[in-house]
Formats: C-alpha cells, structure tokens, sequence
C-alpha cells in the first residue's frame, strides 16, 4: 500500500540549517552567551508565547500588525515579538525578588510575520542584555555596554569594528535650544541623507521646512563636528549652545567616553557619531551602534541605548535601564554568506572509532576511554567497507579516526590517522589521547 | 498623569524562573547538551512554528485536541508539540545531504495545551537524541543510547539510577504465539497493576477477558521471570515460547545488554524488565525507561526506543531509528521541589568588583583584568554605602568581592574578601586571580 505523502516543508523566513552550518550558528550563540555572562549578567528565559493583551500593553502601529496572535483556551495568546517586552513584564512581576541594579541577559527566538525577502526572517534569535535601575541607574553603566559589545565581537573573531557612541540628550538640547523639538524627527530624516544628497541640498531642504537661517546655519556647524573623540567633545563645549539639556548630554557623553578608556578598549574600536539617534521615542540618553569595518553592508550588528522608564504599562515604579542587543539570525545569515565566520570547529566529534573488521566489540571500552578523557566520540557501527567509515568521517569534518583491528587488540593499540595531514599512527590509548588533545 | 496599567502576568503552565533558579536549569540544559556532544551527536534546531498539516501528517486523537495552531498569512500554523515530528519532517526533506546514520540531538521547547495542573507545563523544554539508519540500522546501537543515558545522568550528579531495558519483540512474540496479539494492550494493562492488585486478581482479570488457562499460565510464568540480567536471560530462553519474533527478541535484547556492559556501565545502572512497553504501536524493538532510585515518584526521567520507520508520511524512504528523550522542564521541577539539584555554581559572577568611595574608575581596569583572565566579572557602579554592595553580592551568591580603595590604589594592590569564609586579604591582581581561580 503506497499512501499520500505530505510534502515535508519549512516556512518561508524560519531559518532551518545543515548540520555544518548549525555547528557554526551555535559556536556563535554560545561565544555571545559567554561573553555577556563574563560580565555577570543573569540569565533570563521567559516564554516564547504570552497573554496578547501583556504583550501589546505598548505596541501598535507596524509591529502590532507583524504580531503572531491566536486564541487558545480562555485567552487570546501572541509570540513575543521582542525581548524587551517580556523583559518589562518580568520585572514588573517579580520586582520585589530582584536585587538591584538588575543585569540580565536572554537569547532566545522572536517572531515577527514580516514581508518575506532574502535575509529578512519571520522567527529570529535575539541577544539581548539591559541592566535595571531601580529609580535610578548610574550613567557609569552606560560605559560597561560598549565594553560588552567590544568583548563579544572580539571573541567571536573580529577585531576590525567601531562602536557608535552618542548621547540622545546633544540631539534633544540641540533641537529644543533652537525651539525645533517638533520637527527633530523631520530634521534627522534630512540630515541622514548629507552623504548621498550633499550639503547644499540638506540645507536647501531644511528651508522648505521653514527653520531660520541662523538655525540651519547652528545645524549644519553641529553636523560639521568632527576629528576624534576629544576634539569633538572639545568642539561640543565650544559651539555656544547654550541649554541645559545638551551640556548635560555633553557631560554624560565625555563621562562614557573616558571609562570606556578606563576599561582598555583601543581608541580605535569605538568613535563619537553626533548622528545616530536609534528610535527617537525611547532612547533617552547614551546611544550604540556597531559596524563591522570589512562589512559594511551588514549595518549595525549591535545597538542598543539609554532609556527613562521601562515598565510604565506594567507599573508605577521607575525603572530606568540600559540595553543593547544583537540580531543573530540576520548576523549569522550575512557573515555566512560572505563566508566571514572564522570558527576552527567544524565537527562536535573529535574522533570517530572505527573497526577494520565486522567485530564493533572491542571499540566500545575504547570509545569510553576517550569519552572518559573529555573527547567528543563517536563509533561507527554498521558492517560498512573500511573505505565507507573513513568517508563518514570526512563527509562530518571529524579530525581523527581511531581504527581498532585484530592487530591493535593483539598489542593492546589503536591506529590513529589525523583526516587532514592522513598520517596513521600506531599507538597506545592514552598516546592516541593525547595527540588528539593537542 | 497616573495611566492604566495591565497586570504583568504570566500563562499557567509557562514557566518562568528567578535568576538563581534559572541559573540551575540552564546548568541542567548545558549539562545534557555536553554529554550528547561527547557522543558525537550533531545539533539541530527546527522552527518552533510549522505548517500545520506538515506537523500533523500523523497526528490524531488527544495529541491533536493539544496543539496551539492559528492562521496567518497564506497558512494554517501550528506550535510543535514535540521534537521527533520536526525530525521526520528535516530528516525528509534534507535526505539527500546528510550522512547515516545521521545523529542528531535537538534540545527545545515545545508545546501542548494540557489541562494545567502542578508540575503539568504547557510550554516545555525536550531534550531529544536520535540515531537514523537509511534503509537499515544495525541493533548494537541500540546499546549506545544507555551508555548516554548513564554518562548524563551521571554528569547531573546522581549515581543511584536504573535504566530499564526491553524489547517489544519479546512481550510482541509472545503474545502473537498464544494468538492474543489484538487483545495485547488489555493485557498489558492488567499486568502493569500487579503490584497493586497482585497475582490472583491478575489471574482473575485475563481470565474475564477469555484468556485460556494455559495462556494465562504461561503469561504468568513470562511475568514472574525475575533475578539478575544473566538469569533473566537464562529463564526467556528456557521458556520454550517457539516464536521466531520471540526469539529475535531475546537475541537483541542479549547483544544490548552485552554491548552495555563492554562501555563499561556498572552492572547496578541498569535491568532487564519485561514489563515495559513503552507506546505500543510506535516502538518495535528495544524500549528503555530510567528511574531515580532516591526518587521513584519522579517516575520515569529519560525513555525512548526503537521504531521502524520514521518519516513514513513524507517520504517512501524507509528509515529505521533509535532515540531518547528527557523532558527537562518536569525533570527541573520535580528534582528543584524535591530539593535534589545539587550544582556547586550558584552564581553567574565569580567576583564582585566594589569602591570604597565614589569614585569607580579604578574598579574599571581591575574588572577588565580579572574578565581577561576568564573570570565571570561584575562591577556595583551605584553610589551606595559599602555594606549595600557587600550585601548585593551576598543575595547574588556571588563568592568574592574585590574592593578597590585609596589604600588599595596607592599599594596596587586589592583586597579579596572570600564571601563564604568571611576572611580579607589585601593582594596584588595576578594573586588575587589565583585565589579566586582555585
């Protein structure tokens, strides 16, 4: 009886990979997990699927219409569609269990039913860390972040990146000293566009807007700022914009700036960028963004930033916090594709035993053995050509192939062939242990 | 402007867990995860959201009634309610470039609307091995999935457990050789209460079903068999049941316990118990459940089996496999209540970094120096008496804080205070490092 078969497909924009390519995807979600727990964030694992009405307390507009939702039971449900939300729920909740300032980190899938299109995705891993003030939360914290960001990219193998450090507050007093609050996002648009558009043009459109000219004319000398890190902050305090919210946004920006120097970061890894401004409506302070110098293409890998109060739809108290995070689905899909991730393990075995024979038994207690000295060990045991188990062990990258024959077991030996250079070498256990180690 | 504020709730039977549980759980996850990798076990991580009709070409009855499922966009979707589907599913439709046996391990949440009751979890966390033969798949790795049930188990810090070990060709024989196939669930179901209901109303009970006198008779004596894994053995073989299923059966069965004992598992790990049977029309050979000797109402902790033919609804390919299972968000549960998790690591920070004063720049290089050494490093930047931060890391069960002060400054030195003993000492970093490091 031959019966219907159903089509054994995936979703479009759910990322579903080959084992090689997962072992790649994993060494770099465990590299990010390590980096932020070596700065003592906490983990976080909140559910993937929350009351609706929890999860949309603040949404609406385009997210809410990207929003996986679904009644099920007395409820109507929805997928996160971030870490941020279930975040803000979490510590609303739990508030009075939590120690303060509260460092978490979670990574974990989001869900958003985007357009479907080559490198976007419907079901996506987030990085994310935010550190939790109860109140209030010391500016200082805003410097550990660019820290993190610098740790993590480092050890997932590049060197070759610069963090974006700017404070919303310069922008806010920039545009409230001018009475020109209303029209920042206006203006910002504009601005974004000087490296296509030119300068005369940015001006010539600031016009339409009907911003006087003395104002442009301040506009265009801000977003003239440039040189490094300390000539900027030296042109910030000399260009007479007398508010108080830009001198104090001048003064956080100069405090970050000088403990990311404290923490070692080379000067070269991190730069003063007067324009980003990252969500104009929730970012309040510090702002990040990160760039892969060798692939600019990409955009920002990691962004994040300073704002006021995280829970407001949850609770009366302030929470104040910092966060950033990463889009490891798109990252991994882009460095992928340019064939960018520099990892050296490409098989979870280090060594596959094999017998020359049909006779497996006496690859057992071997293969315990190296298990038993920490190394990743798989045997193979179907009654194949010799030929046949030593393509498994190419075919999975495995690095090392320890045969086991009548002549091994007779001398109390294994043979080792290294797959790469395709020497065999003829040793004892825990000889072959330790060339396999090293 | 005081706002309405939703309640920050969480769904029943979605488990979310404070930091220092959380940090228990994910020590349980990493631990498994490991232990699969020492085997040679590839990752995979399928969607978390199928087609619906891809995801239930098998299901049916109560598992169907459990599924979260929803429209949006052009499909009808649904919510995995376990790992092995999506496994049939990839395994299908990426045939053509996987090697086999193809071992994968696969550690996810799935989810399946249960009734909610205490300890019962809508949303939880599987931890899946399995071994995919293409066509065909020898019966010694059937022995394989023990050695890893025994080497996990062992690294989560128990010693006391047994892994039961059967084959449903045994109980399949036996009953297809008194013609009593069709009536084989009933039976196993009076079986399964002898120890409830004992012998004579067993007797009693097959009786009532029509069972001849000399089938009950023999299904007693099947049933009765009993001593040590050789013994049990001995007493199948001299049953004189003379049905070739039968003794297929105790052949297998004989070659996995022998294989069990050439990895090396002490003879105490694991038993043959004829009794189980696991999902009776899925498994076909070998069938485990393990126990928590300490812990007997846990119940069963990891099972798995044999089955035939895994992808048989998306593909005419026959695939013959072997897998396990350890439902990790019961297990967690069960074992936290019980107070039974017993991991030395309490806290994500090795140390905490502290001022004496206000002034924190100093902290900063300490804190980078103390990360670059692989020290799990966290900084208290809030302007707080010294006690709140000797206090924060005593809730953080951080274990040592380093304290950088004028003093220290002066001396380059810091002092390490060893929040378990209590004891400070006042060292250079390189000794400080050692100290905590050891």
């Amino acid at each position: 009886m031959k019966s219907h078969k159903v089509e054994p497909r995936t979703l479009t924009g759910f990322m579903e990979l080959l084992p090689d390519k997962q072992i790649l995807f994993n060494q770099m979600k465990e590299t990010i997990q390590k980096s932020y727990e070596k700065f003592g964030f906490l983990p976080l694992n909140t559910p993937i699927v929350e009351i609706a009405d929890v999860l949309l307390a603040k949404a609406g507009g385009e997210t809410e219409k990207q929003i996986y939702r679904f009644n099920k039971g007395a409820h109507e449900l929805a997928l996160r569609f971030d870490l941020t939300v279930p975040l803000a729920k979490y510590v609303a909740a739990h508030y009075g269990q939590l120690s303060f300032p509260f460092k978490r980190y979670q990574i974990g899938k989001v869900y958003r039913g985007e357009r479907p299109q080559k490198g976007r995705f419907r079901e996506f891993y987030q990085c994310d860390i935010d550190i939790i003030g109860d109140t209030e939360l010391n500016c200082l914290y805003d410097a550990e972040l660019p820290n993190v960001i610098y740790s993590t990219f480092l050890e997932l193998g590049f060197s070759n990146f610069k963090i974006h450090i700017n404070n919303r507050k310069i922008l806010n007093g920039l545009f409230s000293s001018l009475t020109l609050s209303e029209q920042a996002s206006n203006i910002m648009r504009i601005i974004d566009k000087i490296a296509k558009i030119g300068e005369e043009k940015v001006i010539e459109e600031l016009s339409e807007l009907d911003i006087p000219n003395d104002s442009i004319s301040t506009i265009m000398k801000f977003i003239s700022i440039s040189g490094d890190n300390n000539e900027i902050i030296n042109s910030l305090n000399k260009i007479g914009i007398n508010d108080s919210l830009f001198i104090e946004g001048i003064t956080e920006l100069e405090n970050v700036i000088n403990c990311v120097r404290s923490f070692g970061i080379p000067e070269n890894n991190f730069v003063i960028d007067l324009t980003i401004a990252r969500g104009l409506d929730y970012y309040t302070g510090t702002v990040y963004e990160t760039f892969l110098d060798d692939y600019p293409d990409i955009g920002s890998v990691c962004s994040g930033g300073r704002y006021d109060n995280l829970a407001e739809y949850y609770t009366d108290k302030k929470l104040p916090g910092v966060g950033i995070s990463i889009g490891l689905t798109r990252l991994f899909y882009k460095l992928n594709e340019l064939n960018a991730i520099n990892f050296d393990k490409k098989s979870i075995s280090d060594v596959l035993v094999i017998s020359d024979s049909d006779n497996i038994i006496p690859c057992l207690p071997i293969a315990t053995a190296l298990r038993n000295a920490n190394i990743n060990t798989e045997i193979y045991m179907e009654n194949k050509k010799i030929n046949a188990k030593f393509k498994y062990a190419d075919k999975l990258s495995i690095p090392f192939v320890v045969v086991v024959g009548r002549n091994e077991i007779e001398t109390n030996t294994v043979s080792l062939k290294n797959m790469n250079t395709r020497e065999q070498v003829q040793v004892d256990i825990s000889e072959a242990i330790n060339i396999i180690k090293s």
